[in-house]
């Protein structure tokens, strides 16, 4: 457990869940990479419906067992550890965005 | 593909999904709406409780097939071209809350 | 209703679906406290796999239902708001992230 209270950065990858890596899913594979990167946090988010860089409409409903539905992730820490692995997602993110924003941590620890 | 590395802005509009315009859901119009404008992604996230400005409580689990779920849509781009859409979607919008915040693009590109 | 327009914060809380507070399920005893506070609105989002602070891996898929998946609660209102209602907050989360960001919210009402 380390502490990360006071002003970090939120990274948020914005991809689509057919998205592979080595053929592999290319969310789980960033999963990894960020838990293998000791990142403070992941959150993995499945949208119903989106469009990104290709402008491809993404939705749910009639195709809602298709495997392209937008992937939001969602990791917090600071921004020099950020900083380490970036190059790493950058190089696995072929489509996608990627932003960073100050978010101010205020609890970070397992109750005493 | 436009370039739009660098200080942007992610726009969030929270509504749900029972809402209508014009007897469509609102939620799929508004993405028509931002991919007709050429913003330069959005993705549609459903939660699966909560509540907004008229206070009452959308949860799933036994309401699972409510069609009241809090719906997210967030879309990223840069604020000149949020600002000539945002007017379109204010008048979409009856109850909702509409947020700006201030992001980093740090990729939104295909792969070379 | 009250009118919220301007800058204020976006609280977010990262917990897991399976986490209790007096043997209820704390993301649905933290959501009834931000409506008994009288938040703005608050969003309850599901993800779909992750890890926090113990870096344990959640994921869906085989384990889809696993009660661990990772939870979002987004809330939107006033520091002066959110600052009242964080004790209690704290005191109800044991391993979790909570964040704050700032935010500018454009529109928080219902159609006149």
């Amino acid at each position: 457990m380390r502490a990360l209270e006071g002003d970090q950065v939120c990274m948020r990858i914005f991809i689509s869940e057919g998205d592979k890596v080595d053929k592999k899913p290319l969310y789980k594979e960033l999963l990894n990479l960020l838990r293998k990167e000791e990142i403070a946090g992941a959150t993995v988010l499945r949208g119903m419906a989106g469009f990104g860089a290709k402008s491809h409409l993404h939705t749910a409903g009639l195709l809602a067992l298709s495997q392209d539905l937008p992937i939001l992730i969602e990791a917090v820490d600071t921004q020099e550890h950020l900083d380490r692995v970036l190059p790493k997602i950058d190089a696995m993110v072929g489509e996608g965005l990627i932003t960073l924003e100050k978010v101010h941590v205020l609890r970070y620890a397992p109750k005493k």
